[in-house]
């Protein structure tokens, strides 16, 4: 069989028990380059050796089946994928369960009946044949599902192998010049605005306890009300940054104190994902 | 002059300001491969889009020389150098104040004199040129020192413009399993053995209360001390996770509980970077 012959000449093949590869995404989901008006060309975020391994690979666990095979295409046009489109294995994550606090969290918020699932997706792997796991965006599991069925391949005993690739929080952080040497990301606010300005003071202070960057995403739309948000709560002195579509030709990372940001213009585009990072001073 | 071409044929080209590129570094700093005997193929880990904008910077300002010295030659085997490295300016980051707290964070422990030799660096940008910033290994300014240049740049107005590669501590996450919607990265943990003891009891309960993963770093020859400390002082029931050599060949990222580490045997090596992870259940 093609996978077969594909897990024979992989360079971390001194086994021939499949592994669970973390195949990163480009951050330009849904986004078209706007001088050629086709998807961003793969090889200026994604390593060569990535994009072979994603071309071999004939199983895979996705956020989401559409998107994956989109990937898949521009793979091809790069490295021949080893076997048709049609005959690849895409398996979709199952759902998080909704509602609860930490719904994405896999690891906490177990459905009844995952950890078969789980298994189930990790069947190829048992079977000697390596699986990718892989997100619309970014690194599966960061900041996105995947992390339960990484999880699920260490307790069977399924050599996971995380491959280079870009990832938005920490382009953002090495882009926002803020201090690198102690961060922490916490997902997203609540959308309830008191309760969101609470969350900001808190965060403020751990920062300025502990010396920490504070990292935060916001899904596009909400970008806006965000950025007025950290604006309006943070103080004066606090250092502010805002990247924007990283690794995009329209991206862009800036930093300035929360003072002079009120006195600065700044158009946030309310359909590209944004991350917010402060450090108080 | 050879850096005004260059600069009129990059994608971010719309201004003629130079800019500050991120430049990722592979993360095999001493590493050779054991097959090959010889540096790992950069293009395993970098995308072909970066490898090919470091190979048109004429100006450099670097964590170390001789290693930016190094990872320009193995540019130059995928794409030439747009002039000869002798021809390259590479200038080093001013070294990190000695002794303080957060010695190795350049925003709080501010030399005098610092934010001269900062704009003495920037200085290629302000006549029009990008300049490079490179690390060791992985992205500046993430577990890195770079963050003091990055932010000077966002104050005189330079663009900042993070590029994509591997990160240790990203790739480590991902591999990790554990929870990647809240997590802190918090640098080195204290030496002494008591300190460090009750450093990893006060980021457990951390943990456990925000459901936030926290990570750590050490020195590889401190690796095992490591791990010891945290079999010691973490719960049983502690997701705990080891993740050694990312992108390498003999790399690996492994979970388990505490208690199950307790019993298992693991061989770390002395001469690799670990990353550590855990999660309090």
């Amino acid at each position: 069989m093609a996978e077969t012959m594909n897990d024979q000449d992989m360079p971390h093949g001194e086994t021939r028990a499949g592994r669970l590869l973390l195949v990163p995404n480009t951050l330009d989901l849904g986004c078209l380059d706007p001088v050629t008006g086709a998807a961003p060309d793969l090889q200026q975020v994604l390593p060569l050796g990535v994009i072979r391994e994603a071309a071999r690979i004939g199983h895979w666990i996705a956020e989401n089946a559409k998107t994956t095979r989109a990937f898949l295409k521009r793979v091809d046009q790069v490295t021949p994928l080893s076997q048709p489109l049609q005959g690849l294995s895409i398996e979709e994550l199952p759902r998080p369960v909704k509602g609860g606090k930490g719904s994405k969290d896999a690891s906490k918020s177990e459905a009844p009946g995952q950890a078969a699932t789980l298994a189930s997706l990790l069947a190829p792997a048992r079977a000697g044949h390596d699986i990718g796991l892989i997100s619309e965006a970014g690194l599966p599991g960061v900041a996105d599902p995947g992390a339960a069925v990484v999880q699920a391949a260490h307790q069977a005993g399924i050599p996971v192998v995380p491959l280079s690739g870009p990832s938005s929080l920490v382009l953002a952080l090495a882009g926002s010049g803020l201090h690198g040497q102690s961060f922490a990301f916490v997902g997203y606010l609540p959308t309830d605005a008191s309760q969101r300005a609470q969350r900001i003071r808190e965060l403020e202070l751990l920062s300025r306890k502990a010396h920490q960057t504070q990292l935060v995403i916001e899904t596009p739309y909400r970008n806006v009300a965000m950025w007025q948000a950290l604006l309006q709560h943070l103080q004066p002195q606090t250092l502010l940054n805002v990247s924007c579509g990283l690794t995009l030709s329209q991206g862009f990372t800036l930093t300035d104190t929360v003072a002079r940001w009120r006195q600065r213009e700044l158009q946030l585009p309310a359909d590209v994902p944004a991350v917010f990072a402060w450090l108080s001073a």
